[in-house]
């Protein structure tokens, strides 16, 4: 099924920098004119101006360090507001019925977890009316309405999610995110410039890949495409807007799901990579049941997000507990484990390193293939990087390594796993 | 009935200067905040920052000149949603309990014309909640909801009404509007540097003055403030937030109702003036019934407000035809005459003069004294000032004279009328 047979209904979605000014808003706009002349029903989401949701947001920080996260969303949600009036506009320039709906006009309705709220319905209605009456629909992303009738935000890229989550609620045939890349790359080519475009991606390699570092899209909008087997494609909106349709509709990265359509799976896809974590090593303490939540239950219970955790053997009854945090939430973490667990569990040492990344080979294919992680390994040795701590899911090995060998890292697995070869790419 | 003497429910409106930085939005907070720990029960009308509203209508100005109304609105009502958070988390830094509401949040009921809406109903239950629990209520002002559920503003100024709307609607105790002047004066101190601030002003007197050029008060929040009574208070932001209470709630210039209290009027209030309008001259058409809607007819149709109306004596059953329209309007008007009016009436002549203003005197002690306009006149006449049209109502005169004269005609009324005696002064 392809989209340029058919009238179809398209999300398109366009980030902050596509609407950094009037003038690439009215791009924007010409680009939509043109799916919507050649019959599809048009649906856009954009992001706020670029910039803007920062100005907002430093607005708030000037006042107070501590926003109620409620205020800081009647704020925040702004931006996406005039974006999409200023959009609606240009379409109407073009010659296009075109109307704005806010978030809370849909409704897209959310829980009341403010700054990160989460998409619980999508009204359909009113957005079914107006595409059958001609118009193109623009609707903010990055908000919604609580039960409450207060204004709630979704976090940062929420757009992206709202993008997927409406294509789902109005059961688009496909959810198109405009973005400054072209599509996804078997990594990051300002590290590997051998780095290559995929043509496809399964939706679990993508859900990795985006939890592992990689910031083509949100995680959550991967989950929710996921959920509702949305078909999201990630493609450039740096090409000339007039661009030719067929084309365009084929460019980029598809994000597939399994039982779409038999492909030859590469056993790796691509190489994540984040210098976002800190690593904390509680060394010399007691190995008994229950050590692990008396050491993470008061960092989970501060709200700060563990990732790996890795405990080694028992020596003589005493372990060593080492776990990644945000490198942000660094200090906070190391406050809580003096303050609150020391005292309790008398570890020997408590320390702390700054200076690590995680690096990660991603592919659905080491489902069926055995010898990814030895030859992960190898690699690495073969570099003299050494290997602090590992983490695997069924589709992924992370590794933490010292901070200065990230580069060299990420392109000796890329070489390693050939993922430079026409096969694996675009 | 004084404010100070018990607890009060009490609306505050502050203007883009006070709202003007985040600095400035902390001094509201303060001076609010100072109202609040007295025991009154505060809702708070906050405009856009100042220039806000500018930088927003300016972008859809980017993208065309003739931009859809209900865009528009989606897009200028932003600015008071972030000043509304703002504001709610400066209160909140004063360790004031505070919640902060869009138009469409309380909700605010307005017909649907954008970009100049009116307030059709305001529906009190969430405030009067949230005051009941200890809440400052902070509301956006200029804005509202239509029966379509869009956005709708209520045009330049439009906040003003809202916080008298809001404090009808509240059965406030008072409303009042802080500005960057300390009240109403007898005319501009600019023009007349013995201008003197009224301590009172009747709604009929400031209901002229704000109608004339007064540039204090927005005239459909006096129009609103007439039709329910609302007890308003004009008075200055630029006071230390600090200052004591009872004296800053005697400050400015209230606008009373006749049966308040008896009060010794003075004849006149005050001197009004303006240079937005230009005289249009339609001289030689026949003195036969039906003729001033000929000229005028297509005029309305055109969208264009006409304020003065003169029609001179017949002459041979010929005769002049003259009338004002806004500055701004005055091709516009020229062109409907000479494309639609004139083939009709065939005129002698049709002439303009922009170099015009408007001069008025204004006050309800008019009603009883018979003079005023003698003693207006022989003023302007002492000075040499030729009137070129007179219009007058039941509590005001107004003459158009040559713009060059407006600072010297005002000089001299406000000098004849005795407006600088301390006996019609705050």
């Amino acid at each position: 099924m392809s989209i340029e047979k058919f009238m179809a209904l398209i999300v398109h979605k366009y980030g902050g920098t596509s609407m950094g000014s009037t003038e690439r808003i009215q791009n924007v706009a010409r680009r939509v004119a043109k799916w919507h002349r050649a019959g599809h029903r048009m649906v856009v989401v954009p992001s706020a101006m670029s910039g803007e949701t920062n100005r907002l947001l430093g607005l708030a920080k000037e006042i107070t360090e501590t926003p109620d996260p409620r205020e800081l969303d009647q704020i925040a949600a702004t931006g996406e507001q005039v974006s999409v009036g200023l959009l609606a506009l240009a379409l109407q320039k073009q010659g296009v019925k075109a109307r704005s709906y806010t978030g809370w006009q849909v409704p897209v309705r959310t829980n009341s977890a403010y700054t990160k709220a989460r998409i619980e319905s999508i009204d359909e209605k009113r957005v079914l009316g107006d595409l059958d009456a001609g118009y193109v629909v623009v609707i903010t992303g990055f908000q919604g309405l609580d039960d409450q009738g207060s204004v709630t935000t979704l976090g940062r890229g929420g757009s992206d999610t709202s993008a997927v989550a409406i294509a789902a609620a109005l059961k688009a045939e496909e959810c198109l995110i405009y973005t400054d890349v072209d599509g996804v790359y078997t990594t990051d080519p300002r590290v590997e410039p051998e780095a290559r475009r995929l043509a496809k991606i399964t939706f679990e390699e993508m859900l990795e890949m985006a939890s592992l570092g990689s910031k083509v899209l949100q995680i959550r909008s991967v989950e929710f495409a996921g959920k509702y087997r949305v078909r999201t494609r990630v493609l450039s909106s740096l090409t000339d807007p007039e661009v030719n349709l067929e084309q365009e509709a084929q460019s980029g990265t598809l994000i597939t799901y399994e039982d779409d359509e038999t492909m030859e799976q590469a056993v790796i896809s691509g190489i994540a990579f984040n210098r976002d974590e800190a690593k904390i090593t509680v060394a010399g303490v007691p190995d008994r049941p229950g050590i692990a939540s008396k050491i993470l239950g008061p960092v989970a219970a501060a709200n700060i997000d563990v990732d790996m955790i890795i405990q080694n053997a028992s020596h003589d009854g005493m372990t060593d507990f080492s776990f990644t945090v945000h490198r942000n939430e660094l200090q906070k973490a190391l406050a809580v484990l003096s303050d609150k667990v020391q005292p309790e569990i008398q570890a020997r040492d408590i320390s702390s390193d700054g200076q690590i990344c995680k690096v990660s080979v991603v592919g659905i294919g080491m489902r069926s293939h055995v010898g990814v992680a030895s030859q992960m390994f190898e690699t690495l040795a073969a570099e003299g990087i050494n290997i602090q701590m590992i983490s695997t899911s069924e589709i992924k090995i992370s590794v933490v390594i010292a901070d200065k060998y990230m580069e060299l890292a990420v392109r000796s697995l890329h070489k390693a796993f050939g993922l430079a070869d026409e096969s694996h790419a675009a």
